[in-house]
Parts: structure tokens; C-alpha cells; sequence
């Protein structure tokens, strides 16, 4: 009987353990969870923190039970320290510090990613805070509940940075956000200027800062956040939302190479350099569906499907992961942004020759009633049409997400804009144009790029 | 310089216009429209007869001086007669009866359709009313405020009826629907079964008849709905909604041949049997891009594309209709119901060996507030896993529509259920879930199918 041995609880782990439970139902399938709390949605901790969510037990993906109830063996608080990749035994550290050994006939290290550390010590100051674990999450929202701050100071402005802003401003506080080059840098500037807008709206306050320097406590008990020798934010607490990296301590002991982004190294089998070892989610490699080449894109939908790969060939299977085209979405106060493929810079250093164009329209019907204002950038390439990516932002009840799906199904069968504008995609005016808006950016794309300024596609 | 003459003024007929324009600007375009209303959305009428669009004028994709500015010749109120394919003339009555002779170097027939007649005679009953035009509407809402109507019987639950339902009852009225066989019978049972409880929580008496066999004043000074001998319902208004037929009068003149369901036959470019003669819209046949073979399938999205093809072509290019995937979505009250591709039924029929699937799903996390269940019917090819078509019901704002495009794109990209599966779709915790619904539902078929029940993909 294999054994199989996991190392992470969350999505990738967990999504390898029972992918392989179920291809193998009689193999020995063991997760270990550094912590208490595996399969947990990190995602949804904004929304804990925002008090959307009330009850943080209501973030679990599946129970302990229910993973239990599939065959797996789950060790809670069991810390992997070392792979002895020829014994092919794991060192692991329970909690109250019992060390084990646990043996393996294969291996899925799937240890996820930790926030970047910042240039600048500040982590351990009483009041300094980030989020990635659910840990992270009780320490903020302890602190929350206890001392009442009254205003916060996030540095950063990815995701997570303008998750919290929204949270904490939910939550009461007055927010301001430390930008370092600019807000949202995933998607082009004409889409981040209206985040920016979005945000001040809502009373939170943005602040570009070359970089952060430091951050100590100030005369008032609170938190001084310094850029340079002059310029200071004050917040009673102070969220450090700098990115992410990914957590290969682990695999490295085991001789697992590293490659783009100092990510575990893998092949489309999710396979390490080390027989018998596999690693998949955001430890892990990305390979790049447009690009065709490995990158670094830590994001749960992805380390779902590679987690799935990795369990399946853990099991004996011959599964390939398909590729990632960066799809993305984010939710600001009203606004939802998204994204798949490339940025049309991007596009360009990858080569190809990209031609961009904005579109900006209702999301529906502009009779019918709450038509909100809907825009799309569309990059393709200017030579093969063939679509490259799109960005796209509008209100969260506009169908934004599904939209940028549509391009992103689109990408992946390898369509060009005239396929976009043949598609037969659905229309009732409280939903949609009779051309979606997707298909009057594709007919914009075309229409410009053939040098006729006219837009007809109102309909 | 080319002569273009187009028939029709709504939605193929104005795309074919402004495409011929597009391409040809120095080709002479002139466009006969029957009535006032050139570029109206007539899928508008049921929400102006709702009160939800307070001014029909907005219903208008684009003005008369929008069309008119570039550079195309509108003629309103000419109807037009006969077709002279030798002399290249049309016969054609403006308003007052006087006879106009039009000659053309291309004709486009984009004609529309008109309501089926009902079996029994009661269309000219006072009170019996059509909604099928401008027209239609406006005498329809002449008599909701001249004679403050209690209570309507729609005959007919597809699309319009059911719009017409949900628009009179948020009008006020109380509404019975009189079902032929099943309601809304695009889409199978275990979804418009819900549609029928949607219509009930919302105060609508839904009637099954096996046939209406006559409508006749009562009593009471309204109407009476007779269903054979025994039954009958009553209302101040009855609505025919039994469908409609391609309008082919004009096309039969010129001698093109008729097609499937009766309407004019064309070829992928649009071009009928007749030389120079085309035909686009409702009153001709769609190619289906998924059975490859032309059916009827009267939407207003193939409208303007067909339209948009017929336009090219008849400005000299050569284009062709890519086809249709029967995709449409409806809103009915807070219901959403949309489907792409082919019911199980059809996939059958059609000689494919279908095999579907249904799964019940919140729209997004469940633990993010607001989230609503989402059903969704996968049919898919038991030996290929080529995705056939798509059935999907929620609520109005679970982003049901593009959710069924996403579907629709991927079936034109010869997608197989694994490929669905392996999409690089979007997710945040408002707005789905690691495995977006439709990759839960295609996961659920590949597990169905392979004889495992347990759906692992709770994540």
C-alpha cells in the first residue's frame, strides 16, 4: 500500500490529498498541518476581519471531519523540518516540540508562501501586523476587539493591502494606504486611477511613498510609519501587506531546486527535480499558458488545479497542469476588478505585438434600470489577433468576474478578437447588450487597429 | 456607386446598414423600415410596459440623426411589397398609399417576424393583444391606462409571456399564465420547475391547458379564456405570447426558397438562393454552430450578427455567419434562467451520446453574506467529453449569464469537460469559489460519469 505524504493543509495540500484518496482509495494518505487549521479559506480574512464573516469557523473549506471522513490522516501542529529524499522519511516537529519521523513512498510539499519580509524592522513592534495565516487574522482581530484603534496605516497596495483598507474601514477605522509605485499594479493605469478614486470615496486616504523606512511608536502610543527623512503617517496599528514569497525551506532540505521567483522548481506534472517528490501551490512554479514558460503567480485557483495534479501523480496517475493565465479578481468596497492574460507591457517583453484599446460602456442596457459604467482594456496580438488578455473593472453587481472568464476561456482555446466578436454569448437587456461588452471592446479592438475611429457596436 | 437597399429597421437590418457603411463608404444605403421605430430594442417592450423604463424613447439603440449622420437613407412607414430579382427593383407603400419604386444593385431582406396565430380567432377581440412591435406595445399600454385592468391571462410561457408575467404584475395586475405544455420549455424540467415556484411566490397563477380553444367576452365585461369544454380563466386583458414565425411574405417574392421552420433559406454568407439577394435576422435561418446544420432560432444577438455578415457582403466582402449556439438568458422576477448549446434531448437527437449532469451550488462562499444557490445542468458526450450545452438558474445578481458564456466560449472552442475543468477562471470569496460553479459541475460529471459519487470539489 503507497504511502503518500503531504506536507500543507491548505488548498493545495488538502486538494492533493483528496485527489489522490480518490484516484488510490486505498492508499495511506497523511497531510501534515503546521497549525490547527487545515483547509481554511485565507482569502476570506478580510471579510472575518471586516465583520463580514462573524464566525471565522464558517471560512473552512471542509471540516476536519470532513477530511477525515475521506480516508486521510490529518496531523494538526505538525511542523516539517527536513526530507531525507534517500530514506525518503520527513522530520517533523509536533506541538510541545516531540519530534517524528514519517516515512514516504511519495511526497507533496506544498508549504504555501510568507509575507515578504520588509528592508526596513518593524515585524515584532507591538501594533505591526500582516496577514496570511489564520493566526495572523485572531492576533489583528484580538488586537481589534481590545484596543479599539482608531486608525490603521497599510503598506501596500496589491490585493491584500486594498482588502484591508476596505475591511478596516468597514470595521470603523480611518485608513490610510502606503503606496509604493502604484495602487494595483496588476492592472494598467488607467483601471488603478479609479481604484484610487474608489478608495477616496470611501474616505480612505492614499499616500505615495517611494519607499516605507521604518516604523516605530510615536509620542501619541501609536504607530509612525516613516518614508524618508521627512514624510510620516501616523496609524494606531499598522497592517504590512508587502507581497508574499514562497516558503521552500522544506524542499530545499530535501535538494528540490528553486527557479523563477525562488519558487520550487516543478514540471507540468508537478514533479521536483527529486524523485518521488512533487510540490505544487504557491511554493511552487507557475507555468504560463500564453507565455509558455514557468512564472511565479500565487493564487488559489491555482494551487487548487496544481495541488490536484500533484495528489493524481502522487497516486499514479499522468496528470498535467494546464496552465495558468493569471486570472484575477478583487473586490473594493463597490468596485470589482479582474484581469487574465497579459498586460500589454507584458505582452511585449514576451515578445509578441500587442495593440491595446479601452473601452468604457454600460454594463447592461442603459434603459433598464442600474446600468453601471463598465470598462474593459483589451490587448491582442496585432498581427495574429490572437488575444493576449483584458482587464476589466466595473461595480460588483455588473457581472465583471464572468466577463473577464468569458476572455479567459477565450485565451485558453486559443481564439482571436474576431472569434471574441463571433461568439454567441448571451443578452437580456437587465444583463447584457445584444453585443456584450466584451464583443464591443473586441469590435473596438478591430475598428482602431484598422484605423476607422467608429465605433457602431452601440446595441 | 453600389446601391444597398436593406428592408427592415430593427436589428439586422440597421447592423447590415451601418456595416455596409463601415466598409463601403461611398456605396449608397437606403434602409425601409415599415413603421416609426427604426433601431428599436423591442426586447425592451416588456420592461416600458412594466413601468421600469419610464420613457420609451430611451428604448431606441441608436436615433434616427444617429443613424441618419452616418450616412445611411432612412425611409420610415414604407412598407415594402414585392421584389422584382430580374428588374432589381422593390415595390413599396409609404404612409398614405402612395407606391414607391426602389431599385437596388443588393437587397437585404431582414423582414422579422410576426406572432403565430393562435388555432381559434380572438386576436381582434378588444383586449386581446400581441407584443410583438412598437406598435403592439404602445396600444397595450394605451389600454393599461385608459382602462386601469385588474387582471391579464397570458397565453404562453416562453420568454415573452414570462417577462409579460413578471412586467404586468410589478404593472399591478394580477397575472395567470396559461402553460401549453411545460413552462419556459427551454430548459428541462428539474430547472423550469423552479421557474414555476419563482412565478407562484410572486402572486402568478400558472394554468396548465392542454390547448386554448377560444377567447370570448364574459359576463363581467372581460374576457374569457376557454380551454375545452370544462375550463376557462379569466381576465380584464389577454395577452397571446404563443411564439412567433419568421416574416418571409417579401422574401417569397423575390422567389427565394424557404428553409427550416419556414424561413428563408441562406447560405453561411448570408446570401439567399436569389442572386443579390440576402437575407438576415428573424426571418431567416441560423447555421448552428454546434449541430452544423441550419435550424430557426429567432434571437436578437444573431440578428445583428447575421446582419453585420449580410452587410459585409452585400458591400462586397465576404463574410461569414460563424454561427449560433442557441445561447439566451431571461429575467423573471429575481430569476435568472440561462442555457447555451443543446439540452440532453437535443444532443440525442442530434446523434451525439449525451450524458448530463445537474449540481446545486452557492454562487460564491458561502460564508461571504448574499450568497444565493445556483443550479446548473452540464451535457456533455460520453465518448468525446465535447461539451454539448449548458443550463443555468439563480438569482439575478449571481453573474447566471456569464457564467452560461463562459460555456458558450468554450464550446466554441471544441472544449472538453476536462477542459472546463482546468479554465484559469476568476475568485474572489463575494463572487465564487476556487472552483467556479461551472468547474464544480463539470468536475461532478466526469465523476458521475466515471461511476465515483463523491464530489470533492467543495472548495
Amino acid at each position: 500500500m503507497a504511502h503518500l505524504l503531504i506536507v500543507g493543509g491548505s488548498d493545495a495540500g488538502i486538494s492533493a490529498a483528496l485527489r489522490a484518496r480518490e484516484l488510490a482509495p486505498s492508499a495511506d494518505v497523511t497531510v501534515l498541518v503546521a497549525d490547527h487549521f487545515p483547509n481554511y479559506s485565507v482569502c476570506g480574512l478580510p471579510f472575518f476581519l471586516s465583520g463580514e464573516v462573524s464566525d471565522w469557523h464558517t471560512l473552512a473549506h471542509r471540516t476536519l471531519g470532513q477530511i477525515e471522513s475521506e480516508g486521510i490522516t490529518v496531523l494538526l501542529d505538525h511542523r516539517a523540518e527536513q526530507v531525507d529524499p534517500v530514506g525518503k522519511m520527513v522530520a517533523a516537529v509536533a506541538r510541545g516540540g516531540r519530534c517524528r519521523s514519517l516515512s514516504y513512498d511519495r511526497l507533496v510539499i506544498a508549504t504555501g508562501a510568507v509575507p515578504n519580509a520588509p528592508a526596513f524592522s518593524a515585524r515584532r513592534l507591538p501594533g505591526v501586523f500582516c496577514l496570511r495565516s489564520m493566526r495572523d487574522a485572531f492576533v489583528l482581530h484580538e488586537y481589534l476587539g481590545r484596543f479599539e484603534p482608531r486608525s490603521a496605516v497599510i503598506v501596500g497596495s496589491g490585493y491584500i493591502g486594498l482588502e484591508m483598507a476596505d475591511a478596516l474601514s468597514r470595521a470603523g477605522l480611518s485608513v490610510t494606504v502606503v503606496v509604493r509605485s502604484s495602487v494595483l499594479r496588476t492592472v494598467d493605469p488607467s483601471l488603478s486611477d479609479i481604484v484610487r478614486d474608489e478608495l477616496s470615496r470611501n474616505q480612505v486616504k492614499v499616500v505615495d511613498a517611494g519607499s516605507v523606512t521604518g516604523i516605530e511608536k510615536d509620542d501619541s502610543g501609536g504607530l509612525s510609519v516613516r518614508m524618508g527623512a521627512q514624510a510620516s503617517v501616523h496609524g494606531d496599528l499598522v497592517l504590512l501587506a508587502t507581497g508574499i514569497r514562497p516558503e521552500t525551506a522544506l524542499g530545499e532540505t530535501a535538494g528540490a531546486s528553486l527557479g523563477v521567483g525562488g519558487a520550487i522548481h516543478v514540471n507540468r506534472g508537478m514533479g521536483t527535480n527529486v524523485p518521488s517528490i512533487y510540490a505544487a501551490g504557491d511554493c511552487a512554479e507557475t507555468w504560463h499558458r500564453l507565455l509558455g514558460r514557468y512564472t511565479y503567480l500565487p493564487l488559489g485557483t491555482t494551487a487548487h488545479k496544481q495541488g490536484r495534479v500533484a495528489g493524481e501523480n502522487a497516486a499514479g496517475g499522468h496528470a498535467e497542469f494546464a496552465g495558468s493565465l493569471g486570472t484575477q479578481v478583487v473586490k473594493i468596497f463597490e468596485l470589482v476588478v479582474a484581469r487574465t492574460g497579459l498586460l500589454h507591457s507584458e505582452a511585449s517583453e514576451a515578445g509578441f505585438d500587442p495593440f491595446t484599446v479601452d473601452l468604457e460602456s454600460p454594463d447592461h442596457k442603459a434603459y433598464y434600470p442600474g446600468a453601471t459604467s463598465l470598462r474593459m482594456r483589451l490587448t491582442a496580438d496585432r498581427r495574429t489577433h490572437a488575444v493576449l488578455g483584458a482587464q476589466l473593472l466595473g461595480h460588483y453587481r455588473a457581472e465583471v468576474a464572468k466577463r473577464a472568464d468569458v476572455v479567459a476561456t477565450a485565451i485558453s482555446g486559443h481564439m482571436t478578437v474576431d472569434d471574441l466578436l463571433s461568439l454567441d454569448l448571451s443578452y437580456t437587456p437587465p444583463l447584457s447588450s445584444p453585443w456584450d461588452p466584451v464583443q464591443m471592446c473586441a469590435h473596438e479592438w478591430l475598428q482602431v487597429l484598422g484605423g476607422s475611429g467608429s465605433p457602431n457596436m452601440k446595441s
